[in-house]
């Protein structure tokens, strides 16, 4: 028989993995939390006309399909040619691809029990059916908080801070980049190409990359004009820190409405967060293009300092997420952490806390019969106390039992042999130091506390 | 557009369902972990060859199947008869369907990595293309703890502690049942039938139902004949308490080594048990049939004293969980929780703690741009107490800010107007009590501990 595997692009997590995991969900989990906002599920399979259009051409193809139960080919037309088309007829459900789309479709299922502004979050697995690489994976955890159903800019002010507060307690340096898809929209509409938002947020992006030269040599291939690229170019210019950067480009689109709202927001959200003290920087970046396809006010990025790596953070503000499911009009806002490459910085740079791995607090070693049933007694009362232990469940030779404490990581080996028995003790061996002590039975507690 | 909805037999979990489900899960979490078991999770899609055959002729027909991503038509013959050929030809990948048969999997893939014995609790949902009923669903979770590579009869004897420990967090009153599957092998070869092992265990189990001539009219449709029905006739007089009950059933069966070597386990495990001091009663139950085709030795099922509803929590050992992926000879014995029955069971009964669901303590009622902005920075500091708080981040009427605070169930609403503002207080409304207390901005922290 060959030896049994997984598919392509999936994990299993052991403990130590398990362990790291769970710090990094539970740091997420306490912080959105802390904030108010509650935690919901979904289930993992949804009808596909839940799915199917909401994530492009190419997201309907990476959607993961689950063939009918019974009889799926009741009714199918093998010659249909189109590949899509089949998969319909083959397949009523679809696994969920992100958090986004079943909480859009989840807030319109419950709007009648739900009290505006909902403040939710969402920690679960997605699938896709993507062709799997480094860091990229078929299933992967996403860790999303979203504010429905109000148009404060304090909620941006909040999500803010809550990126700020997980990554205190991560230990990694971060950038938070705030940008506003209205600035943008306002310049592209300012250089008379409102359609090209996309291709002018991209080629300011790589100013720093290939120059001026090349970015303009960009922009024509894009199709601008000699005119357009003239009313663009004071762009490239800009300097200075956030807040100067914001008064130029106020000035700039003085004649833009919608730009100056953008610019009002940003920096509505930049002082109010620095005003509350945050621990990490956060600065504008114009060049942030962000989900430019359904983001509408502010988006959010966030780039860790001591390591080169993709965006490990997003969100932004979009003004209609439920209107695809026929309850529009509902501001929404939100973040995602990513917590895959999160995992990846905190080992790389090392940040893991010591304790996250080992709950186990003591190994009793087994003697045999005569000695376990006092060491069972004396785990019993030990994990009373709420202090995690073991007793090795076979009498087996002593090398294999200190190697199963070592291969654990217990810091402390209970040896309650005849003599130990007879007196009412227990040597208690550090397995750090080395070191043995010789505890009475009663003492066990407080020697572990 | 139609409401959007969810497929049949799944679920979506509000918040007030999420902090119940937590609960819950993590009181199991915590008392696996106590007993030192590591926590692992699997891929939620697995090789169809892993699943099939796993789970008899019916389960294979239960396993949700995905659809190949790519051209699943390729090679596919569609007049080919047999459904099940087609749809392993239209999959590859299946979704799990428990946790045991992905363990064993994991077990075997990751052999040279595991240091035995192996004790992995494992929290995931599973999904069954199983026909949606009142408590049935389609996906639902699994609280599965195993060891393996321990025959230890002491693993059972702590895994009987786990299920006493959970069920006393949870407040609800049990019945530990206890049964040995070579006890049930040994009276069927003891009555000379021992292929009938499954008859008789169902039709012992029957006897206060349909009394003794319904059983052995029952036996007898089974294809018992006269002899063996008087051989296991003795068994239906058997009485008393579980210590009698085993004598009585050993004395009867002296001649079957078998019986006496599961007679010898089930006693030394309901000794060494009740030594260590159960909150539950665990008593023999000859009847309990529970995964009889491939339980091993012990056999554990749990029912509830208070509610009628069948088992809440099962499992039992198995010698050979590895054989089916080419790792034969590794014992296991694990346990179940039931998880959905008991949410049922706690909520019937009303057994959640009061603080279940409620963890925002405190909500600044938000008077406008001139008072929000000392309410933020007020809820950042309550928040680096630890106390979780929200600001209402909208200045909306002060009747739909204070529905929003009744609803979500939090304890104190804080309302900082313009005099508050001036005078450095914040006044705090008790929403059990609707008394009111006026505090200084410094105070607040200590008010609400």
């Amino acid at each position: 028989m060959n030896k049994p595997s997984i598919p392509k692009g999936t994990r299993d997590f052991g403990p130590a993995e398990m362990a790291k995991r769970n710090y990094i969900f539970n740091t997420i989990r306490e912080v959105y939390a802390l904030h108010g906002y509650w935690q919901i599920e979904t289930p993992a399979m949804e009808n596909l006309p839940t799915l199917m259009g909401k994530y492009g051409e190419e997201g309907d193809k990476l959607l993961y399909k689950i063939l009918d139960s019974g009889d799926f080919r009741q009714g199918v037309d093998w010659q249909e040619p189109s590949l899509g088309k089949l998969a319909a007829r083959l397949c009523e459900k679809g696994l969920r691809y992100d958090l986004t789309v079943p909480f859009a479709r989840y807030v319109v299922q419950h709007r009648d029990e739900l009290q505006l502004p909902f403040k939710r979050y969402q920690i679960q697995p997605v699938w896709r059916a993507d062709r799997p690489q480094k860091g990229r994976y078929r299933e992967f955890y996403q860790c999303d908080a979203d504010v429905v159903g109000s148009s404060s800019l304090l909620n941006e002010v909040e999500l803010v801070q809550m990126i700020d507060e997980v990554f205190t307690r991560f230990g990694i340096r971060v950038c938070i980049k705030l940008n506003n898809r209205k600035i943008l929209a306002g310049l592209a509409e300012h250089v008379g190409r409102p359609d090209k938002i996309i291709e002018i947020t991209v080629a300011i992006d790589k100013l720093d990359k290939i120059g001026l030269d090349g970015v303009i040599s960009e922009l024509r291939q894009a199709g601008l004009g000699c005119e357009a690229i003239d009313r663009l170019s004071p762009v490239f210019e800009i300097k200075g820190d956030t807040l100067e950067r914001l008064s130029a480009i106020r000035e700039l689109l003085s004649d833009n409405d919608t730009a100056l709202l953008g610019i009002t927001e940003a920096e509505f959200v930049l002082r109010q967060a620095q005003a509350l003290g945050l621990n990490n920087r956060l600065e504008l970046d114009l060049t942030l293009a962000r989900g430019l396809n359904y983001y509408t006010g502010c988006i959010f990025e966030v780039k860790a300092l001591d390591m080169a790596i993709g965006s490990i953070t997003g969100g932004g503000r979009y003004d209609n997420l439920t209107g695809i499911f026929g309850l529009p009009g509902l501001s929404g806002v939100g973040i995602s952490f990513g917590a895959e490459r999160i995992y990846d910085v905190l080992n790389q740079l090392d940040l893991y806390p010591a304790a996250v791995g080992s709950s186990v607090q003591l190994l009793f070693i087994n003697f045999g019969e005569a000695e376990v049933g006092r060491c069972m007694e004396l785990a019993s009362c030990v994990r009373k106390a709420g202090i995690a232990c073991e007793v090795y469940p076979d009498p087996a030779k002593m090398k294999k039992q200190m190697s199963y404490a070592n291969q654990s990581g217990v810091p402390f080996v209970a040896l309650l042999g005849e003599s130990e028995l007879a007196a009412g003790t227990v040597t208690l061996k550090n397995m750090l130091t080395g070191e043995q002590d010789v505890v009475p039975q009663a003492d066990l507690i407080s020697f572990l506390k």
